[in-house]
Formats: C-alpha cells, sequence, structure tokens
C-alpha cells in the first residue's frame, strides 16, 4: 500500500520507520532540507541501542499532491489549520489519518467530511533526534477510531510487536482519554520543569497534579473521574524517567501545545461558566514561556 | 552604643557594614568559620563598585550570652524558633528588632514581651557575597515599628543616606505592605524562574500576578488594594533586573521562605474558610522545589 506522512517530527518519522518496513512511504516535511535527507538516507529507528534505517520517500508538504490513498496527518496541532487550508493537495486521498493531542483542531476537520477520516492517539514515547533518526523510547500503542466514514484502507494496517495498532469506536473516549493525561502531566512537568515521575514521587507535586485533575474533570467528559486518576498516575508511573514533550518544547524555547491542550480544555469551561483558576494560572505560565522567558 | 546581630546573612552583614561604622557591633554566627573570618577581617560592603571594610566582633550565636543591650536578630522566619528556644541569652538585652519577612513568627516573640521588642523591614537590596562580604544592590530603607514596650534605644540610632531609619507607629501596616509585596514577586520569581522585572514584561506572567495578588487580597487586611498593587508593580520595576530572595534560594537548592509568607496567607484564609485554590498550588510548587527537585 502507498502511504503518505505528513509532518516529519517525532511521530511522523516513527510512522514512517515502522510503516516503512512493510509499505511504500512518503513523507511530507515542512523543510527542504529535512525531505532531501530523508529521501537520501532514509529514516533511521533507534531502539534499545539498535538502530535500522528504512528507505522513504520524502518530499516537502508545500504544493505538494499527495497520491496516497491513506495519509497519516503527525503535525502539532496548532499546524492543522495550515494543512486543512492546502485542501487541494488532497484530492486523491481516500483516508486521512489526524493524529494530533487535544480536540479543538476537530471542527477543522470537517473540510474533510466527504472522505473517511481517522483519529488516533499515540502511545509510544519517541523522541526526534535529528532530521531523519527517531528513537522510540517507549512501546505503547496506536490506537485509532473513525470520525467520518468508514476506517476504510487504514483497517488494513497490520501493527507489530513494537507498534500494535488497536481500534476504537468511540474517538471522543480516546481522544478524551488522552487529552486528560496530557492536560495533567503536561503543562506540570513543563512548568516545574521536572521529569514525569517527579509528579509521583515528589508528596507537593502530586498534590499539584491532583487539584489541577480537580478542575480538569469538571470540564471533560469523563466517564469514571477515579479511573481517569489512576491512569494518570499509572502513566507517570510507567514514563518516570521520561521529560514530557511539552518539558522538552519549554526546555528548548520551541512554541509548546498548551493552546491544544490546556487551552482547549480552559475554553471549553469559560463557554460553560465554569471557574478555572489553576487551569488560567498555569496556561499563563505556559504562555510565558512560550512568549518572552529571556532568563528560561 | 554596643550592638548584637543575630544572623550572618545578607541582611545581617549590611546591617554590621552600616552600624558598625558609628556603633561597636557584634554579629552571632551559626557557624564559628564565619564568626572567625567576620572577627579577623570584619565585614566587606561593597557598593557601586567600592568596597569599604567595617571592623567587628563576632562569635557563634550558639551558647553564647548576649551583653549589647541592643540587638537585631536577622534569622531567617524558620530559624525564629531555635532563637526563642535560647531565651536565657537575651537576659542582659533590653532592646530586641527582628526583621523577618512574614507574620507567622510574631506569636513566638510573646517569649520576649518584657523587653522592648521592634519589628521591621528591610527595603534594601543586598546580596551575601560570601561568609564576610554583602553587596548593597539597591538602597532603600530600614522601617520600625515598637512590638512590645517603647522603642527604647532603637530610638537612639541614626541612620545615613544609604542606609536610612525610618519608623512607624503601626506594626501590622509595615509587615502587611511588604508581606503582600513578597507573596507576589517571590513566588512567582521563583516558580517561573524569572527575574523580577520579567512579571511585568511578559503579559501572561503579569496576568499571573493579579490572579495571585486577588487571592492575597482576600485575606490581608489591606486599606487600599489598588494602592497595594500599585506598589508591587512599583517594587517590580524597580527591582526588575535583579533576582528575588526566593529565586535564589530555589536556584541554589536551599530552604525557601514560602512558609512565612504564602504559606501564613494560606493559613490565615484557611483559618477563616476562604478557598485559596492559586495560593496551595504555588505554596506546592515551592514546597516541592525545596524538597525533591532532583531536576531543578
Amino acid at each position: 500500500m502507498n502511504i503518505g506522512i505528513v509532518g516529519g517530527g517525532a511521530v511522523g518519522l516513527l510512522l514512517a520507520a515502522y510503516l516503512g518496513q512493510r509499505h511504500k512511504v512518503t513523507v511530507y516535511t515542512r523543510r527542504l532540507a529535512q525531505a532531501e535527507q530523508l529521501a537520501k538516507h532514509g529514516v533511521s529507528l533507534k531502539k534499545n541501542g539498535e538502530t535500522v534505517t528504512v528507505a522513504v520517500q520524502a518530499r516537502p508538504f508545500a504544493g505538494a499532491e499527495l497520491v496516497e490513498p491513506l495519509v497519516f496527518v503527525t503535525v502539532k496541532q496548532y499546524d492543522i489549520a495550515a494543512v486543512c487550508a492546502q485542501l487541494d493537495s488532497f484530492r486523491r486521498v481516500r483516508t486521512l489519518v489526524f493524529l494530533q493531542n487535544g480536540m479543538g483542531h476537530l471542527e477543522q476537520l470537517s473540510v474533510f467530511a466527504d472522505k473517511n477520516v481517522v483519529v488516533g492517539v499515540v502511545e509510544h514515547g519517541a523522541f526526534k533526534l535529528d532530521d531523519r533518526a527517531v528513537v522510540h523510547t517507549g512501546v505503547g500503542k496506536l490506537l485509532l477510531a473513525p470520525l467520518y466514514g468508514s476506517p476504510a484502507m487504514a483497517a488494513e494496517l497490520s501493527g507489530d510487536d513494537d507498534f500494535p495498532i488497536e481500534w476504537a469506536d468511540d474517538w471522543e473516549r480516546i481522544l478524551v482519554d488522552k487529552l486528560i493525561v496530557n492536560a495533567v502531566i503536561n503543562p506540570l512537568t513543563a512548568l516545574l520543569q521536572v521529569k514525569n515521575g517527579a509528579l509521583l514521587d515528589v508528596a507537593p507535586y502530586r498534590e499539584m497534579m491532583a487539584q489541577l485533575f480537580d478542575e480538569v474533570r469538571q470540564v471533560l467528559p469523563l466517564r469514571d473521574a477515579g479511573q481517569a486518576w489512576q491512569r494518570i498516575v499509572h502513566i507517570c508511573r510507567n514514563t518516570a524517567d521520561n521529560y514530557s514533550s511539552m518539558y522538552m518544547d519549554v526546555a528548548n524555547g520551541r512554541r509548546t501545545e498548551i493552546d491544544a491542550i490546556l487551552g482547549y480544555v480552559l475554553k471549553q469551561g469559560e463557554a460553560r461558566g465554569i471557574a478555572l483558576p489553576l487551569i488560567r494560572f498555569v496556561v499563563c505560565a505556559l504562555k510565558g514561556k512560550e512568549g518572552g522567558n529571556a532568563d528560561g
């Protein structure tokens, strides 16, 4: 099968490396230099000290006409608007899989409502080493659910032990489940500049996590708050030694996904008149760190 | 006049340097090594690139009998209990001046209620360079008010242009005025790890400052909240290029004064049933940074 992957970040490269072992993959990048690197040398997947290199095709996304029937969109949520603006490029695509954090972008996906649209969450730990190398730091799964139409070609994909693919019926459930975890762990680790495990190991940080969770749960449609909390704790423990993506974004002076994650929760809450002082405070902290933190 | 100074931190050394120019000063330190340094070489005061060295006497506080009629206590608030526990040492002292941040320690001072007790706030910028050197980074004033008895010998002190001394009638007012500034600027700069000026210059940080102020003002007895806010902004601007003491404590892995400052506000609020989610959150953040932040 021919598969397109829009975005050459950690998730894009991880997908390219695993799917590229069985399919003909083309990576659509923002920068020409990255596309050239990938096309010339392939994508390198590093895991447990071993490196596998997988041949892929690659070209810049801007102005491209995507010829693959199945395309994964792996850009950050704040770049979804730019992808949607290039709607014509997807004329020949039949099935799109969107792998963004948050839920604020779902409305924008209605421009693709005549195609099969799948949304999913990536439960892997992955770290982009350079333009063509990704480190697979934690094996999880790719969890997918149809948003519009049928799963179509995406349903034909088979994962493997290191890269399992699972399907769910309820797209809202999988996105909310991921969002609540991201809404608590990511902003706190980024604000405090600590590894995920510190949120459990340092008692006052654990209390902060509980306080923030308490506000988030007022907004997100959780079936079982106790279960959601347990999942957060579980993920913190399993990724204790990892730095969250938002931590890394702040540490490297990059834009974070705070808008997509906690900003979305804040907006939802405000629309319903729920006071969310902590969420507002933490969103401000991350916005400040993104914007003008010359000291940080 | 013979003057004793308990504590060899930035404030203790600053007082020793200025008062030592006109009076016979003895500094009571925690560590013998510091007392030896001070007694041997004097205290060095650095200001605008110039250094003045002032001869002082010095000895360890533990077990000492203070013979000076007037004693300044400059230890951090969390060490006041240890000072009070050594009550016998102050048998011959007639007037005590306490220069701690916060207000939670005032109850403990009742053990000295048979003496003249003065409380005060230090509005200077000072930075301890080493055991016997202090940098005077910002000229402010020493503001004093009687708590028990009369100002007594303290009233005889005369300041100078670089070290003015002022008196106020209302001890609660001067402590609250200082506390509200410390409660907002110190914890935020320490949490965000930014200079004081960033709280004004970075719009989302300024919003955080306003949010935190909004909770603090619900607890502290402010006569004029607008004026208090203006004073915070004014101090932020005047010290824009400085790092707050709490920032420095966190950066250097030292214990902070969070308990004395925001912890006190939290307790006061709790006692009156006022919900203070942000204050609780920020107190936890600083407690965590003090305790177990192996990454920070």
